[in-house]
Order: structure tokens, then C-alpha cells, then sequence
């Protein structure tokens, strides 16, 4: 774990530069969804991050695909559980074809998985943030929330 | 990450053998619950494992104490994204004097926390597994199954 040395709760400006790295470079992340009638589901899934939404992708049909496409609400946990962030995000469900190719091929090489080259029928599901929170243990849970209502803390 | 070199997929027995290894000696997991209406929830808890159930502790009044406590279904994702350990599993809420206070005492030395100290309400909740699957990479997703209705695979 690429912890820094321990000297107290990070500023914020700290933690949101700790929270793009990861948003740009980490491989996988923890998804959380929930069916209709509120069974919890979880699994880790590669993304991309382009800024300004994640992009995952995994079958139509399965627990998460389903979820996610009925009721386009996610939880996202991206680190260690001692180094978290939560990412609460309304998702857009995208089909194969509508994503433009170059975002495909951006995902597929940041990943090392293309979900259009699958015989599965996959989707693409963009996930706009909407609450951001960062922390890794009790004494960082102050001034753990760096977004709001969509928008960053200044 | 503690990764044995790559060989192929492990066969049931070992993934057995690691399974009960993070059961008996990880720090956290991740908690994935669901409000009634479908909202997903997620968080990093400590916990211990007495060979046959997990237990967590949590305030009553936070979105998983609340959740868990309605539904009394969690999912909980053990190890990191490449080496994980999926459970779902039933839950059974404690207050805090119904556990035996050697179970506490056993919580409290394994984590470093002790919730019967603290001046919020907090509960137990005691997760006996369902169904458990344990896998790396793609290539272990066969065979990921450990435990079925309760029931270890032989």
C-alpha cells in the first residue's frame, strides 16, 4: 500500500490530489448495487475515468448490469479499506455501439479488457460522482467528504 | 498483496485454505447493504470470525446498521480486487450486552475496537454465510463457488 507516512488527517487539497491518482490510475474498484427489492450485490470491476465520469462495463444480464440499468444508482469504493474513497454516482447505461470508439479503445487499453470483442452482451455504464468521500482511518472521518450535490468542496 | 506465484487456477481446496486463512486473519472487508428501497450502501468495517460466522459492528443509526438490521441480508467483499472472496450471507442483530462479553472482548482485541466503549448506540450483527466464492483473475471464475445454501463444497 503506497501509504505516506502517518501525521495526521490530510487536508483537503491533499485528499482530492489522493483521489484523482487513484481516479486516473488504479486498476479496479469495488462496485455496490441493489435490485429493486433491496437485495445487495458486490463485485470489483475494471474503469476508466475521464475526468469527469467512471466507465465500466460488464454483461446486461448480470447481478450488477441488471441492478445498475434499473435503478442507475451506484456505490463506488476505489482503495484499500484503510485508504478509501466512496463515490456515490448516478449512472447512464449505454449500449455497445454508443460510445464512441475512441472511448472504447481507451477503455480497453487502460484495462486490458474490450467488453465489444465479447460474445456476452455487454454494457457500458458512465457513472457521474454526485457525493465524494475520502478517508483512511477514524481520525480522517472529519472532512472526509470532498464533493457534494455533484460539485467539489473548494 | 500476498499473491502466490501464477500457476493456473487454484483448485477448490486451496482456495478453501485461503478463504479461511483472510476469514481468520484479515483486518477488514468491504459491507455491502441495500435500503428498502433499493438505495446500495457501502463501507470498510473490521470484523472476526469464530469458524462459522462473521461479526461486524456498527452504530444502529448509520445507512448500514440501518439496512442490515431491516433487511438482514449483507454481501461482504473480503481481500483485494484480484484476490477476493465473495460472501453473501443472513444477518442476525445483537445489542450490544446480548453478546457474550468474551465475544466482545474477541472482537475488541482482533480489530483494536472495542464498540461497547463508544458513547453512540452501537449493535452487533452476527453474518453466518450463504454462499461464498473465492477467485483471482478471469480465469479462476470457474470453480469460484465455495459454499452453497450454507453448505461448504466438498
Amino acid at each position: 500500500m503506497d501509504l505516506t507516512p502517518h501525521s495526521g488527517p490530510r487536508t483537503r487539497t491533499q485528499r482530492r490530489l489522493d483521489t484523482e491518482r487513484r481516479l486516473g490510475g488504479d486498476a479496479d474498484l469495488w462496485v455496490a448495487s441493489a435490485s429493486a427489492d433491496g437485495a445487495p450485490y458486490l463485485v470489483p470491476l475494471s474503469f476508466d475515468w475521464d475526468g469527469e465520469t467512471l466507465l465500466l462495463a460488464t454483461p446486461a444480464n448480470s447481478p450488477t448490469g441488471r441492478n445498475l440499468a434499473a435503478a442507475k444508482a451506484v456505490r463506488l469504493g476505489l482503495g484499500p479499506t484503510r485508504d478509501v474513497t466512496m463515490i456515490d454516482g448516478e449512472v447512464e447505461v449505454l449500449e455497445m455501439d454508443a460510445l464512441p470508439r475512441e472511448h472504447g479503445d481507451r477503455f480497453a487499453a487502460r484495462t486490458g479488457f474490450d467488453p465489444r470483442a465479447e460474445t456476452a452482451t455487454y454494457r457500458w455504464f458512465r457513472v457521474r460522482p454526485v457525493r465524494v468521500q475520502t478517508w483512511r482511518e477514524a481520525d480522517e472521518l472529519a472532512g472526509r467528504t470532498l464533493m457534494r450535490d455533484g460539485a467539489w468542496l473548494a
